[in-house]
């Protein structure tokens, strides 16, 4: 139970309480060990039976660990899944990611796409890491189901994913199509949200086929993990949920 | 500048920040006093032309006040808009929340509220602090632009509104009406959202007309201020926005 660099580093990573735990083994992730206290054993006793090596931890070792107020006592090292983003199906539905910061923001994202039928996330190393507890509980697990990928050069990502025939959109406060008005193409959608403050870069919007904004009023925009989630909604969810 | 329940009553509240001060005054709420540092006035002079009391604050004491991080050293202490519930119109469209409880994502739903044209929302003691720090940050200042009513009856509410002619429809993860087949009735609508553990009280559900749910796949269920956001956009945001 290492620090987060050294876990990702090692392709490793931690998930903490009973029901992010079980969520892991169920998705057929490779889990190593777990490790609970003598409490949780007694209320949960379906952890005895997860396919891995067990580790009772005493209560202040728990505490220790725990990122939570009130730590349930279960925590699990699992291998991260392995994508490539080679791996990224032009046919598919993509939702990607530009440096969104707050892991709230990015569990969200992650939780609406997993129940919006997307196919997958792309991230921006400057996003919340996907697989920090933060993130992994906001996401309630959607990371176990869903698909994400990682990459640096995100404009070359949706250049490649377009050139491949996808429909790339970009979210823009002043995008000059009104998402009402698009006209799915068919074939694959890669939507692209940025970061809280400032959006997306002009690069990532310049790699897209298009430049898309939710009609608002009032305000100057919206919390990013909703903007995000409507956009799916609507190009998404709302089509063939 | 006193502790929020101080503040609560004596119906002020504390905004932190050039840009949520600036609004709230934009908005035409009563501002008392206004505090900044040395520092903030030679960054943002206009704070200078805000019509109330000045009073100049030194780093430490603004590094006291702060909840944040990196203070930019200016708050307003401001009043309350005052709402009786009694004021709610019948036919405008109203977000109510029971017992949300995180502040982001209270925050969030006001912002979504305000921008998709909404005509208030309705909170219950349960939820988190509209006035709270946490709640005017992630509001983005909606709440100097969405009229907020609390009440510890909410399902007495919505069965005034709904024999007004509003349509109430509680949100639900096992709704029998799916979101995409709602016909609005052209009058009010007051749409609830409950707690992110528990969802709505089964009294909250039994005041409303109808229990919709969004079609969701993979999860269990989603974000509370999405699901509230993507409601909100499907019978508001979309139609008019």
């Amino acid at each position: 139970m290492q620090k987060p660099a050294f876990c990702r580093a090692e392709n490793r990573f931690v998930a903490e309480g009973v029901k992010l735990c079980l969520d892991a083994a169920g998705s057929g992730l490779a889990m190593e060990t777990v490790y609970y206290t003598y409490k949780a054993e007694k209320r949960w006793p379906q952890l005895l039976e997860l396919p891995c090596e067990q580790l009772r931890i005493s209560e202040p070792v728990a505490e220790k660990l725990s990122g939570q107020k009130t730590p349930q006592g279960v925590f699990a090292v699992c291998r991260m899944p392995e994508f490539g983003l080679a791996e990224a199906d032009p046919a598919g539905r993509y939702i990607a990611l530009e440096d969104v910061q707050d892991p709230a923001n990015v569990g969200a994202v992650l939780r609406s796409a997993a129940a919006f039928g997307f196919s997958g996330a792309i991230l921006t190393p400057g996003c919340a890491d996907p697989f920090g507890q933060k993130v992994l509980r906001a996401s309630m697990g959607a990371v176990f189901k869903l698909p994400v990928f990682e990459t640096a050069d995100l404009a070359g990502e949706l250049r490649r994913l377009g050139a491949q025939g996808a429909q790339t959109l970009a979210a823009a406060l002043r995008g000059a199509q009104d998402l009402r008005e698009i006209r799915r193409s068919g074939g694959g959608l890669a939507l692209a949200v940025g970061n809280e403050g400032n959006g997306l870069s002009a690069e990532v919007i310049a790699a897209c086929s298009a430049v898309v904004r939710i009609p608002i009023r009032a305000m100057e925009s919206l919390n990013a993990a909703v903007a995000a989630s409507v956009l799916m909604w609507e190009l998404g969810g709302r089509r063939d949920g």
